[in-house]
């Protein structure tokens, strides 16, 4: 079976809600894993847990979610990728598919940046980048609660998220998180059919 | 059969000869086409030709090249890129295969710029970006001119090339062309079987 | 007396009416030009206007504008950023300031990636680039039409516009389109004295 | 006086040799202070030193350097990175000047990418970025070895270092990062007086 990895970090719970959402789709059509990055894996600035990587090489296909924190990945998930140079080097995870999502407090806010990078990451292990198709349905009339995609991103989801605790990202960009989970879970059972 | 079609800029020659090397790698296991965006195609900034625009439409795989100019693809790409966006609009080339090559004089110089927009242009249409995962032979001691991806980019193809009417792409750089030119051809034909 | 100079490129009028605003804050402490990029200075895809170049040469500062077309500055914006080059050979503009916006429908939708471009652009030039610094003021509670910096966008000035004829940038990014002019002509004032 | 920060992380040591060259570029006209990012300064993903940032607060201008790891600025180098957010909220580095530098194994492998998010990163702090303007003089028939700015970048000091103990940046390149001290520090002379 097709086997997918959403692989995150997340601060104040924003992406590990829009992560839900991308395995909440997945799940539908791969055998799909949410693994959270978690601080406590972090040792001076190293992310260092054998087994969370060994997990990664047994994908099909890796969804990678991270805050954008100062316009970029945050440092913990920083970390992380740092921690795969290993794989990088024997080209372990080449052409495996992949695909990425992030969360800030901007509508536009530099999230453009940490999806770009997470292509420039993938790309150095050979991967395949998958991007968002999701249409922009603020285009069709609907609300900035309930629209997908609106904030027109196709690198990857964007969701914009205000600031307190009480805050989440809207139903649109929920709805768009879990369409980019069932479409990489698709993409990747045809591609390894 | 699999249809790759190479869609490229070139000023003085160097792109061109880069284009070739693809072609000569993807043409081995896919129906490959070499499309040069001409100057004359091009009236008062807007790239004007239905029938160069229609071929692309039938492309299991597209690949794009331009010069880095500026740290940008050529103004002329630019030109055929943005008449791209009726595609765009209607999602025609939603889920085709995607790659990029550039050439330019300095070693780094903001290639990488002109690749990364290639892939935030075709994540726009929906397309899935296939990485060079050529290793840099220049680490296992070949020369630059023998080395294949002696620049280490893995988003496209890089080359360099010297100014200069006789100058080329390194045979290390074409090698590299060639072999994305293979890998494109074979994952869309697996991707589409 | 500090010279800025505006150059831009305007598809629709969105661009131009961001590019007024800019110029609106920047002349009342500079001296200061609009200058529009016409299709009809370009031919087969190479801007040609020996003139319009010349007047360049003499900013103080330069602020580049253009609308995000497929996730980057216009062809027509392109043509004239490639036909700079000789300025670049001779680094005539070596240490002028520079800073940049743009405007496209969607709210994030890559006008980042143009943005960052233009750094590249200007880096190249050895020029200085001036951030955007105007405060995204939806955070103390103002409405999506009236905030400045609504998109928290710090590398030059994102406008957002609707579809249609009868759309224009909100009275927010025309605000925050002025600070930045304001911004450039004083900084690049206190540089010069 | 001019007071200039030279903020690093390295890792085998080879962006500690680029600092340093900086650093001697920038004594000569400005108090200029290296202080290095060490692992220790990381708790469980959390840059955490006080009087290290407080120092920064004093600074008339930043350089920001950091080997590029996995097509990125360290994990290390982005926790510090997360830890200016508060300084960003209160915008109190406003208006300071930046630069910055990088090393990694490929001759382009994506070192843009971690200069054009140091950009994006000074941007978010309203800063002000200065540009390597240093010519390649490898286009002067210098070799490998001894051109300055051989890899033609721009946004900022780029040294590329093969594998290994006994290697370090190559005297070009070292001059390239001492003229961008110098750089900095006659231009924030200039700004400030």
């Amino acid at each position: 079976m097709t086997i997918v990895k959403i692989v995150f970090h997340s601060g104040s719970g924003n992406t590990k809600a829009l992560a839900e959402a991308v395995h909440k789709g997945s799940n539908q059509f791969a055998d799909t894993e949410l693994m959270e990055i978690k601080s406590n894996m972090i040792t001076e600035g190293r992310f260092e847990n054998k087994e969370f990587l060994n997990k990664l090489d047994k994908a099909d296909a890796i969804i990678f979610g991270s805050p954008t924190y100062m316009g970029m990945v945050s440092g913990q998930m920083k970390c992380f990728l740092d921690a795969t140079s290993e794989r990088w080097m024997s080209q372990a995870w080449n052409s495996k598919l992949a695909a990425g999502f992030t969360t800030s407090l901007g509508l536009s806010g530099d999230k453009q940046s940490t999806l770009s990078y997470l292509v420039t990451f993938a790309c150095q292990h050979g991967m395949i980048w998958i991007s968002c198709d999701t249409p922009n349905s603020l285009f069709q009339g609907k609300s900035l609660e309930e629209a997908t995609n609106r904030l027109s991103s196709n690198t990857g989801v964007m969701s914009q998220v205000n600031f307190g605790e009480e805050f989440k990202p809207t139903p649109g960009d929920l709805l768009t998180g879990e369409a980019l989970g069932i479409r990489v879970a698709k993409l990747t059972k045809n591609f390894n059919k």
